[in-house]
C-alpha cells in the first residue's frame, strides 16, 4: 500500500513506519532513508497515518461498507448483463433502500418545476418552443429573468435577492411569523447549512458539544468528527414510538457538562430521520424551555415538513411554537432552520438546493455565514431555481395549478400508502418491531438476531447489525442501512430502510425481506 | 449589538464583557447574572467572541467592503430607478470588475450546452420541441439518459460514471497521459475541490504549511485560515512580469521550516490569478523537481486553462509535465489538478461545476477523499452536466460543431482583445504599470499613490489600496478588487480588474478610470 513500485512490499513499509514510531528522525528524514536504498521505490506523502486524523475517523453509513458493496453488486450485473451471461447473483437489480433518493427509483419529477428549469437553461425555447410549456411556466422564468436571475453567473453569495424574497414570503405565510429574507442562506443542500453552522459553532480551543438524536441522520456525527466537536448523544424512546424525552435532554447535558462539555447547540430532527416520528407541540415548547434555560442554539431539522402521512397532519416548525410561546422566549432562542428540496415531494436531491433561516442571531455572527458563504462564492443556482419553485408553487388559476397539485397528491399519497404496506409486512416478521411511520421517508425496525449471528458477525469484525444488512444485501439486491450507522441501544439491532422502491415493487421487497430473513434465522438458529 | 431588547446598550454590553476580561467567573454564569437583572434582556449565545475564531479572522476580499459598497450602490440605483428619482449618484450602473463572472457582464452561455441542459431538466422537450435543439444536442441527451444520469437524482457520490469518463477521456487526450476516471472527483466548483483537499492535508497537530504564490486568489488564504493551517506565501516576480522564481520556493520553504513550519503543499495557479502569467515549461520542471526535493504535493489549479491570449498558446498541464520528465519523475509526485466549469469561454459560473484529479495518490488517502464527497452526498448534477459538454464537446461533422466553435472562438477573441485594450490603457496612465496578460480573465496593474492618499487611508484606518478602490467605484461604479487581498510586496499598491465587461463598455471604463485617476491625483497632491 505504502508503495509506489517494486523493491518494497507494502508489509516491509508497515514493518518501516512500526519501527520508526520511537524514532528520533523526524518522518520527513527517515522517508528519504528509505528511498535512498533504491530510487525507484516511493512512499506517499499523504498517507492515512500523515493526513488529517478526523477525515480518517470519519464514519458516514448511509454510503458505508454496505453501499460499497451495493456498487459493486451492481457494476457486476450490468458487466454481465453487457456480456449477455448469468451474473450467478440471486437477483437482476440493485434496489437501493439506503437513501431517500426518490427519482433514483422512478418517482417522476413535478412538470411545473422542470419546465421552469428547462426555459431557464434556454430562455430561447420561450420563443422556440412555448406550445411546450405551461403559461405561468413561462410566466415564472420572465419573472426570474427580469429579476437578473441567470443560472450562469455566481448569484449574491446567500443567494439571489428575489429568490431569498420568496422563500421568506413562504416562511411568513406558513408559520404567521414575519421572516426577514436577510436572515436566509442558500446552500448546496441542507447538508452544507448544517456544515456552515458547525464551522461557525465549534472552536478548538474548547470542548464543544452538539446534541444530537440517538438515533440520528448519520451527516451530524460525520460532520461531528470531521469539525473536531463532541457528539452528545440523548436518546430517543423506542417503547413510545421513538419519542424525545426532555428530561434526557437535561440529563445529557449535565453528563456532558461533568466530562468539560460546553453544549452549544441542540440538533431536533421534525418529524426524525430514521425513525419517522413527529413531535408533539408539547414536546418542542418543552425543547425550547430546555434551550433557553442551557442557552443552546436550537438546530431544526425541518427537511421533511411535507412528508406527513397522519390524517389531517399539518406541519409547525420551531420557529412558530417559539414565537407563539410570547415575546420573552422567542427573543431569547437562537434557531437555525433548515430546508430542503431533496425530500417531501419534490425528491430533488441531485439539484442540491436548500437553505438555513436564522432567527434571533446577531448581525455580527451572520456576516459571518455570510462570508463562509461568500468563500465558496455561491450555492448552485439550479438549487435556488428548484427552492423557488417549491417555495412559491403554482397558485389556484395558474395553468399548472390543477397538476401540480395531482402530482404533489399522488406522491404523498403513494408515499404514505409504500409506508404503511411496508411497515406492515416488516412488523408481521417474527423478530421485527417497527413503528408506525408518521412522517419522512425510512423505517427504522429492530431485529432480534439469532445470537449465532452475533457471534458469526464478531468472529468476522463486524458490527451485527452490518453483517445481517450484509446478508440481505447478498442474498435480495436490497440495500439497507445499519442500524449502528444511526447510533441504538446496547445489544438492539436496527436498520434503516426507505419506502421509495415503487408501488409494484413493494411486495417483491416485502417477499424478499421475509424469505431472506426465514433462511438467516435458520441458518443461525 | 450584543443586546436583544432594551435595558443593555450596546456600550454597556462591551463594557460588561470588557470587564470580565480577567472574570474568574465561567462566562455562562456571568452571562446569568446580567440577565437576571430584567428578564427581557438577552445576551445571545453566538457572538463574536464565542465562535469559531478562525472564522471571525477568514477575509475574502473578493467579495470583501468594496464589493459589498458596491452592492449597496446598486440597490440605491436600484431603488431610485423604480421611484424615478435622480439616484445622486455620477454613474448610472455598477461595473462588477471584481470577479470572473462573464455572463453576469452579458456574455451570452454556448447554445450546445444550454440545449444540453434544457433537454436533461424536462426531457419530454425530445418529444414535444425536437425542432427547437440541435440532434446532436438530443443525442447527448438521450446518451446521458440511457446511462442512468438523471438531473434529480444524487448522483454516485464523486460524479456519475459516465461524466467521469468523460473527463477521463478528455485529459487523457488532452496530455497524452492515461487517465482513470476513478481519480476524478467532481465538485461544485473548483473551489470545493481546493477545500477537500484542505480538509485531508491539514492536521491540528502539526504546523501543516501550503505554500501559495504572492499574490494568490484569496481563496488560499482563506480556506487557509479556516482550517487553521500555515499560509507560506512565495513571492512572484512583477519585474519580470510576474514570474515564478524557482530559487524562492527553495528559501520560502527553508524560512517556514525554521519555524517549525511543515510544509506539505504547493499550490501554481497556471495560467495564474490575479497576474495572468502563463508558466514556462522549464519553470514547471524546476516546480516539479522542487516538489520531489521536498516531498510537497502539488496542487496545479489549472482552472484558466482555456484562456490564453498569446499568439497559437497552447495549455500544458503539470501532470503532462511530469509525466513527460520520465517515470522516475512521474511515479514520485503526487499532483492534485484542479478544473471548472466557470471559466474558459464557457464562464458558466452559477452552475457549479469543476474536479479534482489525483495522480499517484495512494487508493487509501483517495477512499477518504471519497468519504468526504459521500458526507455532502455529491455535487450538484447540472454542473456535472456542464462540465460533461465542456470535456466532451461537439465533433466535427456534428451539427452544433460549427456554431460551437464559433461561439468559442468568438467569446476567447474578445477577450483577447478587452485584454489587450485594457492593459494597454492602463499602462499609458500615468503611475500605472501593468504587465502584458497572457492568460486568465484579470489585470493586476500596480498603482503609485500619492504620499497623502496614502496618509488619508492611514488616518481611515483602510490599506491605501482598499481606499483607493473605494473611491474609485464612488466615482464611476467600477468596483476592483483591493491588491491587499491578494498580498502584494510592502509599499506597492495593485487592484485586480476583470477585463470581462463587454466590448462597446471597455472604452468608457478606461475613460472613467483615466478620469478618475487624475483628479484622484489632483487632490492629494
Amino acid at each position: 500500500m505504502y508503495i509506489g513500485k517494486n523493491i518494497y512490499t507494502k508489509e516491509k513499509v508497515a514493518i518501516k513506519l512500526e519501527e520508526r514510531k520511537n524514532s528520533q528522525i523526524p518522518l520527513e528524514q527517515e522517508v528519504l532513508v528509505i528511498e535512498s536504498e533504491n530510487m525507484s521505490a516511493y512512499v506517499h506523502i499523504a498517507r492515512p497515518d500523515t493526513i488529517n486524523h478526523p477525515v480518517v475517523a470519519a464514519k458516514y453509513e448511509v454510503r458505508g461498507a454496505v453501499t460499497i458493496r451495493a456498487h459493486e453488486l451492481e457494476k457486476q450485473l450490468q458487466e454481465s448483463k453487457k456480456k449477455g451471461v448469468p451474473s450467478g447473483l440471486p437477483f437482476d437489480y440493485v434496489t437501493y433502500c439506503n437513501i431517500g433518493n426518490p427519482q433514483k427509483l422512478k418517482q417522476k419529477p413535478v412538470t411545473f418545476v422542470r419546465q421552469v428549469c428547462a426555459l431557464m437553461e434556454y430562455p430561447e425555447l420561450i420563443e422556440k418552443a412555448p406550445q411546450a410549456f405551461a403559461p405561468d411556466a413561462i410566466a415564472r422564468a420572465k419573472r426570474l429573468l427580469d429579476a437578473g436571475f441567470l443560472t450562469g453567473t455566481y448569484s449574491f453569495s446567500k443567494g439571489h435577492e428575489i429568490i431569498r424574497q420568496d422563500i421568506a414570503e413562504f416562511i411568513a405565510a406558513r408559520d404567521g411569523v414575519p421572516c426577514d429574507p436577510d436572515t436566509i442562506y442558500c446552500t448546496d443542500g441542507a447538508s452544507a447549512g448544517v456544515r456552515h453552522m458547525l464551522d461557525l459553532l465549534i472552536r478548538q480551543d474548547e470542548k464543544v458539544g452538539i446534541m444530537t438524536p440517538t438515533p440520528q441522520y448519520p451527516l451530524y456525527a460525520s460532520l461531528l468528527t470531521l469539525h473536531n466537536g463532541c457528539q452528545v448523544g440523548y436518546p430517543l424512546n423506542e417503547e413510545t414510538g421513538w419519542s424525545l424525552v426532555p428530561a434526557e435532554l437535561d440529563r445529557c447535558y449535565e453528563e456532558a457538562a461533568a466530562k468539560g462539555i460546553q453544549c452549544r447547540g441542540l440538533v431536533v430532527i421534525n418529524p426524525n430521520n430514521p425513525t419517522g416520528q413527529v413531535l408533539s407541540i408539547e414536546c418542542m415548547q418543552d425543547v425550547i424551555r430546555f434551550c433557553i434555560k442551557r442557552r443552546i442554539i436550537l438546530f431544526a431539522d425541518e427537511v421533511y415538513q411535507e412528508n406527513l402521512y397522519e390524517d389531517g397532519a399539518k406541519f409547525t416548525s420551531f420557529r412558530k411554537v417559539a414565537y407563539e410561546m410570547g415575546e420573552d422566549v422567542w427573543k431569547r432562542i437562537e434557531i437555525a432552520s433548515f430546508h430542503s428540496i431533496s425530500k417531501g415531494f419534490l425528491g430533488e436531491c441531485g439539484h442540491r438546493g436548500g437553505y438555513v433561516q436564522l432567527d434571533n442571531f446577531l448581525p455580527d455572527v451572520q456576516a459571518m455565514l455570510y462570508k463562509m458563504e461568500s468563500i465558496a462564492l455561491c450555492s448552485n443556482t439550479m438549487g435556488q431555481l428548484v427552492m423557488d419553485c417549491m417555495v412559491n408553487p403554482p397558485k389556484p388559476g395558474d395553468a399548472s395549478y390543477e397538476l401540480y397539485q395531482k402530482e404533489k397528491n399522488d406522491i404523498i399519497q403513494s408515499l404514505k400508502r409504500r409506508a404503511v404496506k411496508l411497515s406492515g409486512a416488516i412488523n408481521s416478521l417474527e423478530g421485527f418491531t417497527c413503528s408506525k411511520p408518521s412522517g419522512a421517508m425510512y423505517l427504522f425496525p429492530s431485529v432480534v438476531l439469532p445470537p449465532k449471528a452475533i457471534e458469526a458477525a464478531k468472529a468476522a469484525n463486524i458490527p451485527a447489525d452490518t453483517f445481517y444488512s450484509l446478508a440481505l444485501l447478498e442474498a435480495t439486491g436490497i440495500c439497507v442501512v445499519p442500524g449502528s450507522g444511526f447510533g441504538q441501544r446496547e445489544g438492539t439491532y436496527h436498520f434503516r430502510i426507505t419506502f421509495l422502491p415503487p408501488e409494484d415493487q413493494i411486495d417483491s421487497v416485502v417477499e424478499s425481506i421475509k424469505k431472506f430473513h426465514a433462511e438467516f434465522v435458520a441458518k443461525y438458529k
